[in-house]
């Protein structure tokens, strides 16, 4: 039986199988576990059945807390349920877990792994949340891609109602739930294959109901509590058993075939990481290529962390492993060692005391902490893992992917070490946030999966501050399961979306010798070349790079699409990445088009087409030089006026080079200096609000709306106009106030985002031709092209943090108005 | 210099130093930790300043939550702040848990460690809470004593503020929390030598505020997190540092030294037990006792739990040691091991792996559960842990103190075994709950450990149906410091204090042979032996036991104190047990009446002397005959006809006996059958309302009002009434419906409390007597002699869970009435 393929992430690869399996499914939506949440919200609103034919009840409660008291009780009254959750949302429901396990109540719940907040928040991936759990008696089950966590989603449900012990199935965070990929996905009869009628009969016979009253929730005391306590314990037992079962019968009827602790690498292998979740694809990969170079490496993929069975753990080892590394994605300090460090170190050392160790009595183990966070965990890393373990004595209690110059746990690694597969075609984009890029590239990904056989993979890198920021896809296309949860070093394809970009990333590093640069350039194949900073140049000469530029702007507005490029980027990608035929390629987006458009009509649809067409009519290849031209240098990221601290850490993070800070360059206890976020300049308006004074009438609305303080109605003494530029604007101050006194409302082109609130509250207005108003938006491109003069002579910061600043990134001497309005965040400088 | 001797609880010895060095107190007080949050409450309402000078902030939140939160802001604010909490409670507050921690900030939060609910939930102690908290980054402190309890929470905050790792300290549920003991009160100076200004101002300049401002709580992506996460680790490898610091500091301030892991036994021990909680005295108590046999035992104490310090562990071990046994108080199904087991496996593991463990090679470590929900742990058991120990292969993974007869994890154990000292004086009395028992019995406690030099404890089990039921008083007085958190098994002096007790409990079995038993008897020495059932005769003559007899309730009243018989009881617990001098003993009790009731005058003082008199001068000793002569046996504890379930498991519970209840007599998922509270007859009314059937208006208020439904009103066919017994009173029913029928009020005199809630509400009165009303509260003494052929007639039950029952407890037919009215609690029967 052929499945359909899908082109899912992991939170939809849950949910699909979530949604379908329950009866009520109570959330509450938290980063990065939401979408399933939404997803099923959204299924149920549009009456889609589960595999029984019923609609399943999605309910929305006031918190993470109320979700999982809601769970525990629809669980009471029989009902298959279900939730998503995550992070601090994940602890909130702690109660409940050791209530609903201690019943022995079968349920699963999602967990999008998510980092718990200490010295900061983070919405990013890592284990510190369901290690949080470990204690509560709930099974726990990892799973390690999206088809994983599509699989494990069923395979839990399955165990857990054969079991009764409630389920943790868990994935991560951003990593798994977001990562788009091709997977088979499972039919109704698949769902209804592993979880019986007999199943779900027994979970309803342990409903409470006065058709056979009996009571939970009773209060135990000293005389009874611990005996009734240790009745629970043959189910624990038995609970792997009944995962193994559920595995089995998946394996019999998908051909995927999983185990309670699978291995992966050299039958004789001497050195083996034990780990959870995603990182172990990326083990995985690395252990086939080392042990390719004749290593004998091994990956133990601990997919059922509780209940943890000893016996299938010792039975997954290779005799002659000499070192293992057990590895824990989450920090907790204070501890003798991370959760699963001590409990494969418990385990062997009760064998070896038992006489029962298949290992060696000098079997040496060691733990580390990677990936907190989401930070990176690649191929690079892993060979630093297993070199340490070839040591004779290892560093134990290692981190790995960071530089732990404070405590000096950190393995080296060759940074500069890339795997990847030669037939694997690897893309990287660098859109803004919200300007379509990710979608067009989860359209891409669809096509080139569709249309072949190829493995496909998205992973989006968002920038936290969302909309307006940088958002970098990475794609990969290859003919074997792509087992690479990190991002693409070496691309050959590599797509910059936004002209400004160039002077803030170091785009090139991604690029492999002789691999495509695509840019979005207002400036045509004859004339870009000089335009480009001289880093952009030198990145092109040195990887001979093929070159390519199109005014996407342009072709989009003249194709009618407004500001959205993303067809035209698309329609460029596919034109010049060679993933597909050209002529494929194209005929594949324009079916696509039709699809998306189609019921919106034949003259939307045409105009898509026009605009494929003129993409490729406009995308035109630059060759690339033997010499450098420019004269001009990238900016530096802050001005050197700021301070050392914005310097030195926050501008790292803002050239995207964070992760090439150490230890020591953060507080331990997350304190942060204040008004570090107007030293960002981050240019990413397409065009900004121009005041036409004539129209003014001195309200100050707009310095008020906007949300980012960038405009500044200023009233000052006349004596500072002296030596101002020929086109810098005034008015006299109107109020009775300061007479005599001047006024002017200016613009921070860097720190406005373009949203042009400022103009939709502009009441001034042009009585004979009300188009015409106050404040207007007028492109800027390039952006710092537009009246430099008058930016650099007059705009003043204001004072957060009482340092009476008075110079901006460019070091403008300013000048003291007499006052000012200004709205929203006054951070923001 | 002399400190203050006090005789306070463990909650009261943490709230006094937690109140005098805090400044901002937010609380939601949980069971058994309560009474530290009420305590502060009352002291800052009443005035009661901290050590600088300040009375306290003390505010009630709406959950624990809250009170985390509101904790976390008022340390950012620069507060000296702390909560108390347990169990569910503390769950609530683990995301605010790992910001605290996450920031470095310095705080205390003191932990009346409680079970948390699984299959039920339970009020009483374990550490299933804290250990819930292990991996948050909170330093963990554990008290094993009220006297450590009142330390350690002094010198965790000054080791909290010293090293900016927040503390949990935290001792044992109602064995500590609720244990009173003689302990050396610290002085507010030296609250202030722990902590210094110099502590404080640190403490201060690390608050937020607009002088310096900085940010917290920020967000942290994937490039940063991880580094910034690792910069903490240098504070907690400093921490345990800081905690000697503070102890030593201590110890040269009060002269109790403490250590990190405080080893206690031979110093050749072959044996060693590690633990934390009051199961350390008890081990440390039978250590000495074994030690004393010849045997070469000894016991680990950890205190400080987190940071697990490796270098402290290790060093603190005998080098002798060849078996180890870690024992947990929790059950952490599906893990390798239970926490702290785990911990030690891996320290020793590293150390072995080093080379540098003290400890030899082939060293056996075993792990074991004990004590959940307060279950009892004793010497006996003790003695069994280390019997376990000499084997061989001792078992790991064992339970001691339950019979597991599903898994088979429980060692065996005399526990008939009994250790204490000759000179350690041991009281057990017998109280109704809320008759003053446990009020009087502390007021004893104070007056023998004020007048003497002698060590006191006093610890009261509580039925968790709390007033009206059974509560035990535990009370020791010695010379030396009492390292007996566990029930006294063997007592020199055993009181009963109401008279139905002597059906229900086999109190004799607590009485040492020649030891003294007094009872509360409504029968005088000439007569009371010919009352008692053949059992109590039974045990007077085997335990040849000094017996006295006092009717405290008749000597209450005629001294004008009504019902409260606790003086009385008191006056005869000194004149009889030897505890103290007789007269030096009276002579206490008044100078205590003259304290207590001074301010009420001298006619309450008087009042009280005279019954102090009327006391001695009631008080009889009964010559116990050599043979018994009563024809009467304890009733059953429950019917015959109770279902199988109450007869083998509930009844045992009620009895007393639930501690001899296998695992197998629970469900492993706390399932309960409905209906079994109506078995439980516990006959506690003094009083019972009788019905004056002249004056009943009918308006059935009586039964809607009972809490415990056991008035009910009925309308029946006049036919039920052939056979009836010549007292048995009826009413022709006066409602229009069912003309004819006939209506009666009855009361189950087992099932009724006493509350005389019915009279309170009733409005049937004598229009010429307005004293008389339809029901009035008349004595019943013994409660079996109340017209019980009326009561054995016409009493019919509900029948909430709808098996038709027609019997009770005495097996009497019953008839169907039409209908009937009754209020409250249908399961209550």
């Amino acid at each position: 039986m052929a499945r359909k393929k899908i082109l899912v992430d992991g939170n939809e690869a849950a949910a699909s199988v979530a949604h379908r399996a329950n009866e009520v499914i109570a959330i509450y939506p938290i980063t990065p576990s939401s979408p399933m949440g939404e997803h099923s919200d959204a299924w149920s609103s549009a009456g889609q059945k589960n595999v029984w034919g019923i609609v399943p009840d999605v309910t929305e409660m006031q918190s993470e807390g109320g979700a999982a008291g809601a769970v525990h009780g629809a669980l009471q009254a029989g009902a298959l349920t279900t939730t998503f959750t995550a992070s601090q949302g994940l602890l909130l429901m702690i109660p409940n877990l050791y209530k609903i396990a201690g019943e022995l109540t079968a349920a699963v719940f999602h967990i999008a792994a998510r980092t718990i907040a200490t010295h900061a928040l983070s919405i990013f991936g890592d284990h510190s949340d369901v290690y949080a759990c470990r204690q509560t008696g709930w099974g726990m089950l990892a799973s390690n891609s999206v088809q994983e966590v599509h699989d494990f989603a069923l395979i839990a449900q399955a165990a857990s109602l054969e079991s009764r012990i409630p389920f943790l199935h868990f994935f991560d965070g951003f990593r798994t739930s977001h990562e788009v990929a091709k997977i088979e996905q499972l039919t109704d009869d698949d769902i209804r294959h592993m979880i019986t009628d007999e199943m779900v009969s027994a979970h309803r016979s342990r409903a409470l109901t006065p058709d056979r009253p009996v009571l939970r929730g009773s209060a135990q005391n000293p005389d009874a509590f611990f005996q009734a306590r240790e009745a629970v314990s043959p189910f624990y037992r038995a609970c792997p058993g009944a995962v193994i079962a559920a595995m089995e019968k998946f394996g019999a009827l998908t051909g995927r075939h999983y185990e309670l602790f699978q291995y992966h690498g050299a039958p004789d292998a001497d050195r083996v990481i034990i780990a959870m979740g995603s990182g172990c694809e990326a083990i995985h990969n690395t252990v086939d290529m080392l042990n390719a170079q004749g290593q004998k490496t091994g990956v133990l993929k601990v997919r059922l962390y509780r209940p943890f069975s000893a016996e299938h753990f010792l039975a997954a080892l290779p005799a002659t492993v000499r070192t293992l590394a057990v590895l824990d994605r989450t920090k907790e300090p204070g501890g003798p060692g991370e959760p699963m460090y001590m409990d494969v170190v418990t385990t062997l050392n009760e064998a070896r005391a038992a006489g029962n160790s298949p290992l060696a009595d000098d079997l040496v183990i060691i733990g580390g902490r990677y990936g907190l966070s989401s930070k990176e965990f690649n191929p690079a890393m892993i060979q630093g893992i297993y070199a340490e373990m070839s040591q004779d004595t290892p560093r134990n209690h290692f981190t790995i992917g960071i530089n732990d110059d404070v405590s000096g746990t950190s393995l080296d690694y060759d940074a500069d070490l890339d795997f990847e597969d030669d037939d694997v075609v690897r893309a990287v984009f660098f859109g803004l946030g919200s300007d379509g890029t990710v979608g067009a590239n989860k359209n891409s990904i669809k096509i080139i999966g569709d249309g072949t056989d190829n493995h496909a993979q998205g992973y989006f890198v968002y920038d936290s501050k969302k909309a307006g920021a940088v958002t970098i896809s990475h794609l990969r296309f290859g003919p074997r399961t792509l087992r690479t949860p990190y991002l693409i070093r070496k691309a050959n394809f590599v797509a910059c979306h936004q002209w400004t970009f160039l002077d803030q990333f170091e785009m090139l590093d991604k690029l492999m010798p002789g691999g495509t640069f695509l840019l979005n350039s207002p400036f045509g194949a004859a004339d870009v070349w000089d335009k480009l900073p001289l880093e952009v140049q030198n990145g092109l000469i040195e990887k001979k790079a093929k070159f390519h530029v199109i005014d996407a702007v342009k072709v989009a507005r003249e194709s009618g699409m407004g500001g959205r490029i993303n067809t035209v980027m698309q329609t460029c990608f596919f034109a010049i990445s060679g993933v597909l035929p050209r002529d494929e390629a194209i005929a594949a987006i324009k079916h696509a088009i039709e699809k998306t458009y189609g019921k919106k009509g034949e003259k939307v649809v045409q105009m898509n087409y026009a605009a494929v067409d003129a993409s490729l009519a406009n995308l035109h290849e630059v060759t690339v030089p033997d010499a450098v031209t420019s004269d001009r240098v990238r900016p530096p990221v802050v001005a050197d006026e700021a301070p050392d601290h914005v310097k030195q850490v926050a501008a790292m993070m803002l050239a995207g080079n964070g992760d090439l800070l150490p230890v020591s360059a953060f507080t331990p206890d997350g304190t942060w200096p204040t008004g570090t976020a107007k030293w960002e300049k981050r240019n990413i308006a397409q065009e900004i609000p121009v005041w036409e004074e004539e129209l003014c009438i001195q309200c100050n609305k707009c310095a008020f709306v906007c949300p980012h303080a960038a405009i500044r109605a200023k009233v000052y003494d006349p004596e500072h106009l002296e030596g101002s530029p020929e086109t810098f604007k005034s008015l006299d101050y109107t109020a009775p106030d300061f007479k005599g006194a001047k006024y002017t409302i200016q613009v921070a082109p860097e720190d406005c985002t373009g949203c042009d609130l400022c103009v939709q509250v502009c009441p001034g207005k042009d009585r004979e031709n009300p188009e015409r108003k106050a404040l207007f938006m007028h492109e800027q491109m390039p952006l710092r092209d537009t009246e430099p003069e008058n930016w650099d002579f007059f705009l003043s910061l204001p004072d957060p943090d009482r340092t009476k600043l008075r110079t901006n990134v460019k070091g403008t001497q300013f000048l003291e108005p007499l006052f000012e309005f200004s709205g929203a965040c006054p951070g923001c400088g």
